[in-house]
């Protein structure tokens, strides 16, 4: 196998999403981080440290004891802490550029549009929202006010995803045949939001679903034209009474290429895997917060590859930085809306699918 | 992960599919093999030597010359050898037990029945045959001569799939939620057997989707109650003017558990993967005929398991052997006519759900 190390280190200022820019300036803009849970508090918060041109600016939540802790521990004051009450209110806060929505699901959709009225950039936690109609309010929204709206699809910003894409397009990897990918966790307490439809949407399909078929859209660098999709829930465990626990689904593409992903909220699961017609690319873990690992072959996992360095010191500042820059420079963020919306027009013709028991064409 | 190398080496005597039978006199029972191309003079001839209860008695071949040697090579007499033409004399040759047919697929059935109606017992290649109706006949005729009917499964001889089936039963699994298989090679010759539709009857599918399908049954132990399936050929491409290249399919299996599986013969894949609700079984390669590998975890590939032996010295001693001593014993093979004929049903489902785009019931 030739594709290695050196290929990828001399190929390196390609892969770096943001590298485009390098020229941006060094101001650091202002975040708002709305939804003090596991994955705003304990893993966006953090990674500001870790950014060179963004910075927490705000905190949006339905806890004002918690909220003023975390201010304090961050060195913000009363004004940059807001409740969902007098969120839009935040228009008038000119230290904040961009809202970023760590809410449950169903409500990503209500807090970007009301961002994007409040005058602010929007980042938002992928899925993008619960239907494809939220999706494109949410794009009108972000238009209407001339603001950019990025998903929080982190795993562009990741190291070894970003070599795992271009190993894809590489001679040495042939004619992309194939594309595997799944994802999966044991889900725990029957009363996570994620367990529920009102404001999850769906199951495993909405939360690490969105990871295969995003893998499935990358590696491939190509957009599917019909799914084929089966789904299988113990409707007796607590966890699933309201959502589906596993889906496999099967996506072509024009290429002929095809995709067979999964998901499943009953075992952990992490891979991805690219069949070309002269090499493979696998990761496992693919798309963890690190740890994640590469490998290249003919036959099975022959080269474990390191790849070089993301555009961040981490895939999380890596994507909060993109979005800054895109700010400053006027450009559209490599994961827009119009990518989250992309994910949920498959993502409703996959339930549609397992509904109905046919392929559905996507046109 | 409590499934480890003493467990499985203290269970290792209920895991040797022969070792019901330890009591089995020395006799060796005769073969003849039927077909001396790669498989049957390149794979099946040497294992003799490795064999307890099975012996090479004669060979039949379309190539006078080449079966000439290979009988003096093996101390054969002239009597040993039969062309397609005076195949059916083999009932007068008291030496020969088992007709063991290693013909290109379109071929088992009618050599399967000739073998029968000539009195003899029968090890056919897999897949059994190309059609349901030509296993059913199989079987019929098998039957009203009295005599077994056996399929090359050669996986339920082979030591770390036997491990492996075991390990998916073990509570250390947990609940069966999903299985996985893909099994290909990447083609080489458009001219070989294997590409032309009337010698194979079909495509990747027919070949090592077998093995997928295989995988998927005894993994779970459980016989599908749908399948629903896609397809993707370049029909450019020389290799795939009759045959199709690549076949994705879900099965449903009555606890609930799916197996997402595929086959392909434009890359190279060999790999069985199994999710329980507490932990995973493993297998890369997985059904080569040396060198396949186990692991076990609960979140990858955690620990590796080296399985006890098998019931043969190799995979295809214990496959000849298991049939002679199912002859000498009056029992049915593990692997029987009727387990062929099953996976067929499934085949074709496949088949038919990928044309119509339809999920297909079984039933």
């Amino acid at each position: 196998m030739e594709i290695g190390r050196r290929t990828l280190i001399a190929a390196a200022p390609m892969l770096v999403a943001g590298s485009a820019c390098a020229q941006t300036s060094q101001r650091k803009l202002g975040y708002a981080i709305v939804g003090l849970g596991g994955y705003g508090l304990g893993r966006i918060i953090p990674e500001f440290k870790n950014c060179a041109h963004s910075r927490l600016a705000a905190v949006v939540s339905g806890d004002p004891a918690k909220a003023k802790k975390v201010a304090a521990e961050h060195g913000l004051s009363d004004k940059a802490i807001y409740s969902y009450a007098n969120f839009d209110s935040i228009r008038d806060n000119p230290d904040v550029d961009i809202v970023y929505v760590c809410l449950p699901n169903s409500m990503h959709a209500e807090y970007t549009i009301r961002a994007a009225k409040a005058g602010k950039h929007v980042m938002c936690e992928k899925p993008m929202a619960i239907s494809v109609a939220e999706c494109e309010a949410m794009i009108a929204a972000c238009k209407a006010a001339n603001r950019k709206l990025m998903i929080g699809y982190r795993c562009h910003f990741e190291a070894t995803n970003i070599a795992a894409m271009r190993l894809a397009k590489q001679p040495d990897t042939g004619k992309i045949r194939y594309v595997r990918s799944e994802h999966g966790f044991n889900a725990g307490d029957p009363k996570a939001w994620r367990l529920k439809k009102a404001l999850a949407g769906g199951g495993s399909l909405m939360d690490m679903g969105v990871y295969s078929l995003q893998a499935a859209r990358y590696m491939t660098g190509e957009e599917p034209i019909a799914v084929t999709a089966r789904e299988s829930t113990d409707r007796t465990d607590p966890r699933f009474h309201e959502v589906e626990d596993m889906i496999e689904w099967t996506l072509e593409f024009p290429s002929g290429a095809l995709a067979g992903c999964q998901s499943m909220y009953s075992a952990n699961q992490n891979r991805i895997l690219l069949m070309g017609s002269k090499g493979r690319v696998e990761l496992e873990p693919a798309t963890r917060y690190d740890g994640n690992r590469l490998w290249t072959g003919r036959d099975g996992r022959e080269q474990e590859i390191s790849p070089p360095p993301g555009p961040g010191k981490t895939q999380f500042a890596g994507q909060l930085d993109h979005l800054s820059q895109c700010v400053i420079d006027g450009r559209e963020p490599i994961v827009s809306g119009e990518e989250g919306l992309r994910d949920l027009r498959i993502v409703e013709a996959i339930y549609r699918s397992a509904r109905e028991g046919k392929t559905i064409r996507l046109t």
